[in-house]
């Protein structure tokens, strides 16, 4: 009996309806399916579940998925849709037949769907327990996530190598005789990730000035003496996980403020990755960065540490749980990034993140890669 | 005044509401932003839209996005979640300020922020009108996808060029002397396609029985004389737009049976692209495969032409229109596929997709590809 079974259990709800292509990742995770046209998932109270798929996905679909599988044709569809000729009512249609009672959808269902199964049955929309069980790992999951992870090490070398063997002329870097830019460094990083099955959109490769806006990906030739910023969080094309890491290098020697703001850094990495366990709140441990960096003299909030010290990974890149304001207590198989960063326009930004698996007793940091600011 | 104005101004809604990451191909419309973090965006009636982004993002967005940029804080966020804990209802309280009256929704608005919002407001379920401004193109738009198109056929003619050079052993295709696989071809084409700044997943490189399930993507070894299904649908990374094309090829001489299946499909295909003009409704054009079909003895449904004729791609990669029952009538502006196919268990199956533009009096075809199966 899981989650689901007992939210089920606990509104009295008569089954459970996921819709949505394995974009969705409540969707991908349900079903173990994936399928860029939408399906459906439903379950009802007591039972396991069973996705809807078109005839056409049928035998896919039962090779490939841990649910029962239904086609359309067998769910009633084709008989609907003779005397139903809005698409969004026969789904709806096909829906309330195969299962009795209120149903509960996940927050993200689609509104006008849901508006549809309404003239048939109450619908009720949960909170989050699919995305609360998603953001407790099974160890196949954590495997997952250690795949993409070695593969982003190997990108995140060769990224780091293109900067170590880059020659400088005033202040640009050169490989060769062209000088070195983001786009070029975050296409070798994508093409060490094709060779791994593994996919990274909307790569940080920043510098300078653009550092200190934390969501800037950067364009252009890269500088020495100053930080620049390779922020990667590439996913598996086979399994669907992603992993998440970020490193800050200099080619050359960084300015004392850099130098001084990457100690803090690190250092209130290291005194958060000892506070993440079970039992902690992802609220307790962004709070210990908040405090470590106040030692250190650096604020936070509207400057300084700007974001949240960490957040959940699995099918998305940012899922449950949250180490920020709020942030629930952890549990053992949470598998959630340490990244605090510094930023202030003038003199650039900085970031480090690791990624790790909340253990028993702790959390044991998946991410095997040297931080080093100057190469 | 757009549909968006159109459809305001025909419900009496006070404005339209979107709510998603740039993953949602009508919110990346919409605010022209990529963002992985989801953003509202709102249009009050008779105004420009606005989208409510992070702080961290403001400074991005203002630079990105096509219309006005407000912060949360901006928006009231910060003061409404002094007092209100939960955060879909802050942030359903705050979008609520920000437009009056009836407030009119995508379909595919998430139920739970729109059930927080109903405290509040009436919320109305949108059908579509997004989708089919999205369907109509603008030219910036078809030229978007004329680049992807043209990665795509350098992909291609890599995955080609792999069977034609494949020696053969026992009818199993080489590259030396190492069987040539699904993965290779398909790994071939990533890497293809990552100098131009695109991405494909689940690319089927199919062959042999594999080829008469449409959505197999296909593993192992590729064999003579049978035919191979190669159908990548490549995004860029930099535009979010998409293209799609398939072809089936054969290592050697095909059987007669595939070869007879092969002319039917390309007759099919050209017929069609006759057919598909403005005014047109995509049904008939399917409709027009169909017949051609049944005049060449093969059957449409359950088996052999299995599946529509075409559909819309742009921001997503099956979207309006469709060409297939039901298909509405045919715009100019439109960007379709055309993909008639064959598919028989025991023989295998033959597809030919390409893809073009509506114009004022015809269809332009962009894909500039030949197809020819035996290779």
């Amino acid at each position: 009996m899981d989650a689901l079974d007992q939210m089920l259990e606990q509104t009295g709800g008569g089954g459970f309806v996921a819709f949505g292509s394995s974009a969705d990742a409540n969707v991908r995770y349900l079903t173990q399916f994936t399928s860029s046209d939408p399906v459906v998932y439903f379950r009802r109270k007591g039972e396991r579940g069973t996705i809807v798929v078109s005839q056409m996905e049928a035998r896919r679909a039962a090779g490939e998925s841990s649910v029962s599988v239904m086609t359309r044709s067998e769910a009633g569809l084709m008989d609907i849709v003779r005397v139903e000729k809005d698409r969004v009512r026969a789904l709806a249609i096909m829906i309330t037949r195969q299962v009795e009672g209120e149903i509960i959808v996940p927050a993200n269902f689609p509104l006008l769907l849901a508006r549809e199964m309404e003239q048939f049955r109450t619908v009720r929309a949960d909170r989050n327990t699919v995305e609360k069980m998603r953001a407790v790992k099974a160890s196949q999951e954590v495997k997952n996530i250690e795949d993409v992870q070695r593969a982003t090490e190997s990108a995140m070398k060769s990224a780091i190598g293109l900067v170590s063997r880059a020659t400088i002329r005033k202040n640009v870097l050169y490989r060769g005789s062209v000088p070195l830019t983001s786009e070029f460094v975050r296409e070798s990083m994508q093409r060490v990730l094709v060779g791994a099955e593994c996919h990274a959109m909307e790569t940080i490769v920043s510098c300078g000035e653009e550092t200190a806006v934390p969501h800037i990906i950067g364009t252009g030739p890269l500088h020495a003496h100053e930080p620049i910023v390779i922020d990667i969080f590439p996913r598996s094309e086979r399994t669907g996980y992603y992993t998440d890491m970020t490193r800050t290098i200099c080619k050359g020697e960084a300015s004392p403020e850099v130098r001084e703001m990457y100690q803090a850094v690190k250092g209130a990495q290291a005194h958060a990755a000892e506070r993440i366990r079970p039992g902690a709140t992802g609220d307790e441990v962004h709070q210990s960065a908040v405090d470590f960096f106040k030692e250190c003299g650096y604020e936070s909030g509207d400057r300084g540490f700007i974001h949240n010290l960490g957040h959940g990974v699995g099918l998305e890149v940012h899922e449950l749980p949250s180490l920020g304001p709020g942030g629930e207590p952890l549990r053992a198989g949470n598998v959630v990034t340490n990244e605090p960063g510094l930023y202030y326009p003038g003199l650039g930004g900085v970031r480090l993140e690791n990624i790790g698996v909340v253990t028993q007793d702790g959390w044991r940091c998946i991410t095997g890669f040297a931080e080093q600011l100057e190469i």
